[in-house]
C-alpha cells in the first residue's frame, strides 16, 4: 500500500482538451455536436475512446447492444468492478457536455490512476452506454435498459430511425455489434458524473450535485373538444372554446406542481384545431408531464390532475379524453455510493447540494441491477440539449475530480 | 299599377333545385363545394348565371374585376338600381350557402318580378361579387373592395394564389375581365341575403335576422418570450414558462370580451415553441381577434387588453412582443334599407331578430358608396366554411322571399 490514498488529482486541462478534441466528432456550426447513435461519427468517437483506453492498457470489451466497458484490473481481479461512465451520442443539435462529460471525465480518472499507478482493490471500467439519447433510436436509454434486463436485445435490434434503418443492422455497419451479452456480468457499482440539465445548481452557486435518485415521471395526453365557430358569428354564451379549456388546465397542472414540492408539472405541447385566426377552437391536444421523487405522491398529483379535468371542463360544455401513456417509477440511489460521492465533494473542498434528477439516465436503468448513484456539476442557465449548453473548464474538472475520490473512496470501504 | 304590390311569391322549389344544381359545380365528396375564385369551376356557375339571367331578359354585364350585374330595367330606368346578391365562390372546403343563397335568392326573386310581369320603378339588378372568400386570393371581398373604391384595380390584378397565378391573369383567362369600370354607376341599394354563420338565430327560434350592421374588429398578435427548459430538471420557481403566460392571456381575452356585451374575443391560433412533452415551453405566440359593433368599445378593450399583457406576464417574468395587424372598422347599414326588411319579414309572416353581422361581407364594403343592409337567414348549429354547411328549404325559401318583398318595399318608398 505504498500510493498515497487520497491526494489524486486528475488533469483538468488535459480533460478539457478532449472534450474540445472529441467536440470535432459531429461537430456544429454553432458550436454544438450531433453525434446521432451508431451513425460514422459516433463510430469515430468510439474509435477514439477504445484507442485512448487501449493506450492506459485497459482491455475494451464490446457488448451485444454495443456497451463499450474499459477495464483496468484491479488487486483482486475477481470483484466486481467499479464503473464509471455514461454516453459518447447527442442530441440532434445537442451540446459539448451532456453524456460526453461523464465518459471523458472517467477516462481522466482512469488516466490519473494508471499514470500515478494506484492500484485499486476491484477492477475500474470506464462504460460509454449506447443510444442513451434515443433521438435517433427511440426509447432513450436503450442499451443500458438492455444491461439492466428492462427490454431484450431483440428488442433494441429492431428499433427503426426515421428511414427504417435498424438499430442491430446500423450497429453491425460500424461494427460495435461485441460478442459479449449484455448484463452477463455484474458491476460492483456505477458512478454516473453528468451535467445538471436543470439551473438548480447554478442558481445556489453549489458545484457539485449529491443526487439522491430519479423522479418518478409520469407522462399524459389530453384531447378536448368543443365546437370550433365563427370568431366574429358566435357570442360568446354559446361558445364551446376547446382553448379555454385546455388554458384552464394548463394552470391547473402548474398550479398541482406547486401545490406538492419539489414535484414539476408541465404542459409542453399543445396542438390546436383548426388554428385560426378566425375560428373558435374546436379541438385541443396537450400532453401533461407530471415529476416528483415520491411515487405516493405522483399518485395524489394524478388524482387531482384527473379530477380537474372535468371540474374546468365541464362548465364549458366541453368534453375531453385522458390517458396516462408512461410511467416511470421514482429510482432511489444507493446510500453507500452516495455517501461516497459525498465524502468526495468534501475532500476536493467544493460545496455540494443533495438533489433528485429531474431527467432520466443511464444510472436510473442500471440502478435496477447494481448499486449506482450519480454526480452533477452545473450548466449554464440549465440549457441543455442545446447546442449553447456550457459547463466551465473549473466545473468539468471538479465533475472528474469528485468522480475519482468517490471511485476511491467506495474501493476504499467496499471493495477491500 | 295593375300589379299586385303585396303577395308576389317566389317557387321555394324552384329555388332549392338550383342551389342544388349549382353545387355540381365544384361538388365534394362530402357534399359540399370546392369553387375557388376564378377557377374553371367559378367559369362554369358564372356562365351558368349569365345564361339564366340573360334567359330572363336581363342583360348582364362585367366589370373589370370580374363583378357580374344581370339587370331589369325599372319603369324609369334613369333612377339608380336596386341591387341584391352576393357571391357564387366558395372556400377549399365550403358548403353549399354561403354566398350562394345570396345570388340564387337574388335570382329567383329577380324571376318572380319577370314571371309577374312586376314593374319596378327602379331597375334592378341581381349582383355575383368576384372573389368575397379570398381563400384563392387574399384578401377577402377583393372586388366589392374595389367596387367601393377600397382597392385599385391594380391592386386587385397583382394577387397572388399559392402558385403564383395572378388575379389578373386568371380573370383574362377565365373570360371575366370585363370592360366596365368597377364602381363607374353608383347602386341606389344594396340588400345582400346570406346565412347567418353563426348559431343566434337557431337557439333563439327566429327565421330572419334583421342586420344592422358589421362589427368593428381588430386583430392582433402576440409573441411571450421566455426560457425554454428540461421540464424535469427546471424547478417550478425558476421557470419562465411561455405557455402559462399565454393561458392566462387566453382567460384574459375571455374576461374582456364577456365584459364588454355583445363583444366578442377569441385566441384562435397558438404556437407553442419548441412545442415538445418534455421541455418548458420557451415562446408562444398566439392571435387574438376582438370584435364589437361599437368602436368606442373597441378601444377600451384594446386598452384593456393591452394592460393585461404586462399584469400577467410580468409576474412570471415573461417578455411579450405584441401588435395589432388589423382594424376593420364598424359598418352601420342603412336605416331606410333596414326598415324595408324588417316589412318584408313583417309581410312574410317570420319571427325576426335584429342583429349585428360578426363576420365581413361584400356589403360591408358596399355600404362606403351606396346604402346597403343584409338579411341573414340560420345554419344549422352556425357552422359554416364547412362542407356539412346547412340551411333548410323553407329558410332558404324564407330568405329570398324577405328579399323580393324588401326589394319592393325599398322601391315603392324610396324609388317613386
Amino acid at each position: 500500500m505504498a500510493q498515497p490514498r487520497t491526494n489524486l488529482t486528475i488533469n483538468p486541462q488535459r480533460l478539457w482538451d478532449q472534450i474540445m478534441e472529441t467536440a470535432a466528432f459531429g461537430a456544429t456550426a454553432k458550436g454544438g455536436i450531433k453525434r446521432l447513435t451508431l451513425t460514422d461519427d459516433d463510430k469515430r468517437v468510439r474509435d477514439w475512446f477504445r484507442a485512448q483506453a487501449e493506450a492506459l492498457g485497459c482491455t475494451v470489451t464490446v457488448d451485444e447492444v454495443g456497451n463499450m466497458f474499459a477495464r483496468r484490473p484491479g488487486r483482486d481481479d475477481g470483484l466486481p468492478p467499479i464503473a464509471m461512465g455514461s454516453h459518447l451520442d447527442t442530441q440532434p443539435t445537442g451540446g459539448k457536455f451532456d453524456g460526453v462529460l461523464g465518459v471523458l471525465g472517467a477516462l481522466e480518472a482512469m488516466r490519473t490512476l494508471v499514470e500515478t499507478g494506484y492500484e485499486t482493490n476491484a477492477p475500474v471500467e470506464v462504460v460509454n452506454w449506447t443510444n442513451e439519447e434515443g433521438s435517433r433510436f427511440a426509447p432513450a436509454m436503450l442499451a443500458s435498459g438492455v444491461h439492466a434486463g428492462v427490454f431484450t436485445p431483440d428488442y433494441a435490434y429492431a428499433r427503426e430511425d426515421r428511414e427504417g434503418k435498424k438499430f442491430g443492422e446500423e450497429l453491425e455497419r460500424i461494427g460495435y455489434r461485441g460478442a459479449e451479452k449484455a448484463g452477463a456480468y455484474k458491476l460492483g457499482a456505477l458512478f454516473e458524473l453528468h451535467i445538471e440539465q436543470g439551473p438548480i445548481l447554478e442558481d445556489e452557486g453549489k458545484t457539485i450535485g449529491v443526487v439522491q435518485g430519479v423522479q418518478g415521471m409520469r407522462w399524459y395526453e389530453v384531447t378536448v373538444t368543443g365546437q370550433e365557430s365563427h370568431t366574429g358569428a358566435t357570442p360568446m354564451h354559446l361558445r364551446r372554446n376547446a382553448l379555454l379549456g385546455a388554458a384552464r388546465m394548463v394552470e391547473r397542472v402548474h398550479g398541482i406542481a406547486l401545490a406538492h414540492p419539489p414535484g414539476v408539472g408541465t404542459v409542453g405541447l399543445v396542438e390546436v384545431r383548426p388554428n385560426s385566426r378566425n375560428v373558435v377552437p374546436g379541438e385541443v391536444f396537450f400532453t401533461v408531464d407530471f415529476r416528483h421523487p415520491e411515487e405516493d405522491v405522483l399518485d395524489a398529483m394524478e388524482r387531482e390532475f384527473r379530477a380537474a379535468l372535468p371540474e374546468e371542463l365541464a362548465p364549458l360544455k366541453l368534453e375531453c379524453d385522458e390517458k396516462r401513456i408512461w410511467n416511470s417509477p421514482a429510482v432511489k440511489f444507493d446510500p453507500d455510493l452516495i455517501a461516497c460521492v459525498r465524502h468526495g465533494a468534501e475532500q476536493a473542498g467544493y460545496p455540494t447540494r443533495d438533489m433528485v434528477s429531474g431527467a432520466g439516465h443511464d444510472a436510473a436503468y442500471v440502478a435496477r441491477v447494481a448499486p449506482t448513484t450519480m454526480i452533477f456539476v452545473p450548466c449554464l442557465g440549465g440549457i441543455s440539449h442545446n447546442e449553447e449548453e456550457s459547463t466551465t473548464f473549473d466545473e468539468c474538472a471538479a465533475g472528474a475530480q469528485v468522480l475519482l475520490n468517490a471511485v476511491l473512496e467506495y474501493d476504499r470501504r467496499f471493495a477491500g
